[in-house]
């Protein structure tokens, strides 16, 4: 028996994911959160929004911090507290569980929580500069070290010790690539086949441009009540029934082991036990795929198979949308892109169609209970949520 | 009768705060620790601390995002959920409220607050430009307004509405100078006169040198736990009793008035009313001192004076250390210093000594109820705390 949910979503919007050329975050934001309140008739924003809590990872792309008043000023959502969550590319992941204590907390009823990230109007360089920021400045970035060098790391590691190959990790390419072209809010629109993802440049190898995950920009946010309010805004509310977040070193070079994020994996491992579930439960799941070998990595850290199995899970097709656990129907961060701090509660939105029936040419048939996993940097944070529906 | 505790802090620490030469944040933030940890020997920090919520402003300073999981891995609290707060100046503030929601939430039992900044290895130049990221990019930002020319668009204003003078602008920085030299972890120790204030050189008119904060390096945390659980850590809690934030318009352009900071008035309302308490009940209080003109809007905002009588409450002595209504003991963000991302839980700590009985040589007498005025950039995020001794 799962437990009773901690708090419900009555409602969630998302901005077109793309090249979004002179838009600045605080609109794309409101373009998210107009969908929101669209789908949301008996929910009046001003006087039932009561706090805003939203992920943002970097202020240098725009030269703009504060983000939370920015975003809640240009949603019409004065005077409300609004606050900004970092923690790299699963800050909004985090600012989800934040909004969860919010509610949990007594001190608000309705809670709108989101993330948003603008970058592509940055050169390629200057966006891998501020990704960076997500890893050790002393011991890696002044180094040179970049993400697709980290998990360049991770996947040579998983290689040697598991066997896991390249053809693997372009199968996840190619999968998330044909999911994308379902959802038309996705960036990328074309599916890729797997000579074309294992011939494309070399990134940081084993990684190539078809292994990495998309400079995007995007906006996405939940609104978050009390379960026993829900049915006030909706009949079709999304229950959240496990969060937890855990650390683990900011750098890379600390950790004990390269071939799993123990971070993800002790989140997971609590957020079965909160939620009274296990893996095999899961219907239907948004992982993070910043790199394909991520994918491979949260198969494993998520229990959806064993150790070193992650690979052979995505050769045998289990996790593609006509599969027995489809993963990143949404295209996941590879194609439907990833604005980094827009991406947690991107994932949420994905599951929260998938769990109302909304998710059209890629629902998941009879989709009761959902899953999220948003990483950020190599590792150092991770979040995790599980879902079922009304 | 004032209202039952919200949560307790059980221990509190602060980094010497100044120009902390070779130091990182994350160095800082466990000496910071450290002396919480001194505080509270029945406190196992493996066991016993569940989670970690930190302010911290600006990831340009050190090159350094993903602030949570840098703090708890250099304070041995791995791996804990570790998250960071961004609301420019009040974020620590925010991230104290956070806090509070994550204990009130039933989810966590104890929890770390607190802040963090690393600025004076930057030039002055780097650092006003870090710190206009709070402002507006495309109204303020982008036409060369800075924090110094957007604070003296506030004092002009007070000027011309309530005849506010330049002498008694003056006279909040030899106020809070001389407590600082009551503080040995103060920035600056050392006493000024009202003519060295006066005629010290112009920033932005009427705002000169001494009108301003300092650029400062320091660190700042709290423990909190739920009031029935405070005693099993310590004799002397302090209970917070109110919390509130606020948000106003991100640029300055779009207020209504520039004479008031609407969201911090906004804040202590509503904090005063879940309180229960009065502003005439406050025995001590740290407010946002980032410039002479905003404390002197603070004691307005805060109802330690009406509208327009913040000059003259300063003149008349009532909030120096020996007054009627003592504000910034510590020295504040003028004296003290104002690591942006510490300052929040910074006042907090201050707050905490003084209804504990450690102020030492600028101790209040008999204090008992305390509050902290943190605000976010020139106001478009403001957070209110009032704290009772046990």
């Amino acid at each position: 028996m799962v437990r009773k949910p901690l708090v419900s979503i009555v409602s969630a919007g998302l901005s077109k994911f793309g090249k979004r050329k002179e838009m600045y975050s605080r609109e794309m934001f409101a373009e998210a959160v107009t969908e929101a309140f669209e789908r949301c008739p008996n929910l009046e924003p001003k006087r039932d929004i009561e706090a805003l809590i939203v992920g943002h990872m970097g202020e240098s792309y725009e030269h703009q911090g504060h983000t939370g008043p920015t975003l809640s000023d240009w949603a019409g959502l004065l005077p409300i507290p609004a606050t900004r969550i970092e923690s790299a590319c699963a800050s909004s992941g985090v600012a989800l569980r934040c909004g969860i204590f919010a509610v949990l907390s007594g001190m608000h009823d309705v809670v709108m929580v989101g993330g948003v990230e603008k970058m592509t109007h940055r050169t390629t360089s200057d966006a891998t500069e501020f990704l960076a920021m997500a890893s050790d400045f002393p011991f890696e970035q002044w180094h040179g070290m970049t993400f697709p060098g980290l998990y360049a790391l991770i996947a040579t590691a998983h290689m040697h010790k598991y066997g896991t190959t390249e053809e693997q990790m372009a199968m996840v390419a190619v999968k998330n690539h044909r999911h994308g072209t379902l959802n038309p809010k996705a960036h990328m629109q074309k599916e890729i086949t797997l000579e074309k993802a294992l011939s494309s440049r070399l990134i940081a190898w084993p990684l190539k441009l078809y292994d990495c995950s998309l400079i995007t920009d995007g906006a996405s946010c939940l609104i978050l009540t009390k379960p026993e309010l829900a049915r006030k805004f909706t009949d079709t509310p999304v229950h959240i029934i496990g969060s937890e977040q855990a650390s683990d070193a900011i750098g890379l070079y600390e950790r004990e082991e390269f071939t799993t994020l123990k971070a993800a994996k002790l989140a997971a491992r609590e957020t079965y036990r909160m939620a009274k579930v296990e893996s095999k439960d899961v219907d239907v799941a948004e992982v993070h795929d910043c790199f394909t070998i991520a994918e491979i990595v949260a198969y494993e850290d998520l229990g959806f198979c064993k150790p070193g199995e992650g690979g052979s899970l995505m050769e045998k097709g289990a996790t593609a949308i006509e599969g027995e656990l489809p993963v990143n129907t949404s295209g996941g961060l590879k194609s439907k892109g990833h604005p980094v701090g827009a991406t947690g509660t991107a994932q949420a939105y994905e599951i929260y169609l998938q769990l109302t029936g909304q998710a059209e040419r890629r629902q998941v048939e009879d989709a009761e209970i959902g899953l999220t996993h948003n990483v950020g940097g190599s590792g150092a944070s991770a979040a995790v949520h599980l879902y079922r529906r009304e």
